[in-house]
């Protein structure tokens, strides 16, 4: 039974992590931390140690987890290139998973977009992709859809800043074969919505994730914690803890 | 029996019109016609002319239609002003169907969506709109997604240049409850997909129009040419003729 | 300020309900009811009460409020013939909304999909109508999707029994165009996605509402009770709360 | 260059096959062939012939090939066991294509699926299929969808006989783990959209495929006619075609 920390336990991601683990046959919550506490004597009673706060945590978080020997989950986003490489550095002695998303549907959509595009762009299919989010959200597109645009631009040889599209209006002329379309919606209080869309002349192949629910990434961080037990020091992500490498 | 003069009996549309007439148990193909060829004999011939070739061509035709006292279906687009106003003088004398679009499912698409929008924007829903045709069309958004916006715009309160968004990207803020979503995607041979969404907190409404042929169109304008059998002199659309105003 | 009485106040509806009366600026929360509890107490304090618990609680709402002279807003299902009666007894001395569904989008659904069927079936759509719940879900279909067929077969002129096909396995022989396909999927832990599909040569008409959250239903019924304020005597459903009639 | 023999010159699959070979920079139409002419003739002009007539026709065909040494491109189905003998002992000496679907896409979807299972199902996904097919089309389900759950079933251990569900009516009790959904929708002239849905707490996975056009079917026979070019003797389906093993 691999026993868990689990930090910003007071927060609405770190409700829903302590609830994964609860409900996870083979984890258990060992401690919790918030801001303020000892975070020394959390990360003792641990084996591995989920973290869904602040980039900006992450430092204090590797020193601790170097002195006791934990494993860490890390599903903080937005580290400068330092906390990056102070990430890479714990790896050298600690087992990792650093990772921007925790759902294993998006992930499993990440990587049938990457094979579907290396089959299906040997012929002449156009992509498309769209993402739903609510209202609220400022940015455009989301951090999966920058991800799968990524992962499309790699396969295709294409680039974000010269071929995708943000919106079409006017006269554009036709479509190039090169351009992939992105089309960011908003509204209500949608959780997330993803379409990878590839059409070509007398068909459409589309793959679509849709979440409901932020369970499902807490979910996938204690599955992420369960793999890491056993494994060498090293740098992981939930492509490895999958098996979709 | 409704004797009917196919214009531009050459051209795909053309051809279309013709199965449609043949297919339409009310029609009979009376005449046809192209460029060239002696309009004041064939328009003799028939009850209704159905017309889908130019707008060009539409002023050559009024004159006849006038002669012989022939109703006419007009389907051509990109009238200018002077071209729409000799259609109107001309519906003083003459029943006329003038529509940007004969499908039966594309009209009952503008009325719901007329009366939809009436409804859930008493709450606050969230209006995006998304089109998908093949990738040899070179304006955007389509001549449906435009009156798809007009219909919201009137319903909203809200106006094209000022709250109608062609795409979104960067830090965008949040969502304002005026503005409209429209995005535009090109691909493949798709003939015309349209969908209207609703979205507010908890749930979506959506309203999704597919059009797989141009089949359709021609078969809309030979129902508008029965639907004219003893109209009185008028101006009308497709709307008229589906009896939903 | 419509003051109101939420019964049920411990159950997860009972719950929403509160979160909407708090949330809707022309609601207060007057008071609240459990099982055991004194209803004359509670009752006597609201202008309105919003009951989501079980019918068999109907009875004894029915005769408190017409003491108190409460309006209601009924939203329990499974009503034996008795007490359909005794609520439409009730109605003739209080304003009464009575709705198997409370939500703007699916009563809007219930109203399109009506509209939609009396212009679309005047030509040859086959309609298949689809729904998706969780998979705890025991019963097939919803009562939502059980509704969206009674409105199909009333303006359709074709009947429950002999014209709706649940699925379809092996030689079937063409489509008739009686037939109407209902398709019941389950999984996961959708909360409700219903479409009514129109399909014809050459395009299709779909309407989909997708719900995410019980707090529609919830906001709903607060609203129902506004709208109640000031109505005579009668029953009402959510068709008039909404003025979809 | 290929040169290719199509055969059934006269029917609608054959007029697409001779319209792909043409448009095909790697094939050029050597031949042709109807019911009653001259096969020997017509297959010692091509390196490769194409085949979309009849089942029955395939052993006449077989026969032509291994004298004239031609290599087999079949798309025909319904064979008989002993049909099927024939391919394979053919196979020995000549290279043969022979699948169920030469589409590109559709193919995409056999192996999307397959993999989506495999990653997906070590959680608990529940399974559900959808299938829309033109009013015309005599049997459920569709061939494409019986080999979309062939793969799930191998993925899932689950068998068709006994785990899919084709239709859910009245107190169906909770899903099983094990069942798959099988859903097909009738309607219009639908050309062929299939949907493999994964649906767990908190998510869903979705894998499309709607086909628009004939023409894809016939575009995948001719990539497969100039794929077997140079290739050994053998039996082969379009996953090899496609690199998809």
């Amino acid at each position: 039974m691999n026993q868990i920390l689990v930090t910003g336990k007071s927060g609405r991601m770190g409700q829903a992590v302590i609830a994964a683990v609860n409900a996870n046959p083979d984890t258990e919550l060992a401690s919790t931390h918030d801001a303020g506490e000892d975070l020394t004597a959390a990360i003792a009673k641990a084996d591995t140690a989920i973290d869904f706060t602040i980039h900006s945590f992450t430092g204090e978080l590797l020193e601790a987890a170097k002195k006791a020997g934990t494993r860490l989950v890390i599903g903080t986003t937005g580290h400068s290139e330092e906390e990056k490489h102070a990430i890479l550095e714990a790896s050298k002695s600690l087992p990792i998973v650093f990772a921007p998303n925790f759902s294993v549907g998006v992930n499993t959509l990440f990587w049938l977009t990457r094979h579907a595009a290396r089959i299906l762009t040997q012929d002449r299919f156009d992509i498309e992709v769209t993402e739903m989010h609510h209202r609220h959200k400022i940015d455009a597109p989301s951090g999966t859809a920058r991800r799968l645009l990524e992962i499309l631009n790699e396969e295709t040889g294409t680039s974000y800043e010269d071929d995708v599209k943000h919106g079409r209006v006017g006269l554009t002329g036709a479509r190039t074969q090169r351009e992939i379309g992105m089309h960011t919606l908003r509204g209500g209080d949608v959780v997330g919505d993803h379409t990878v869309m590839f059409a070509a002349d007398g068909e459409r192949v589309e793959l679509t994730h849709k979440a409901s629910s932020r369970m499902t990434f807490a979910a996938g961080a204690a599955r992420a914690a369960v793999w890491l037990a056993g494994k060498p020091a090293g740098l992981y992500d939930m492509q490895d803890v999958l098996g979709l490498q």
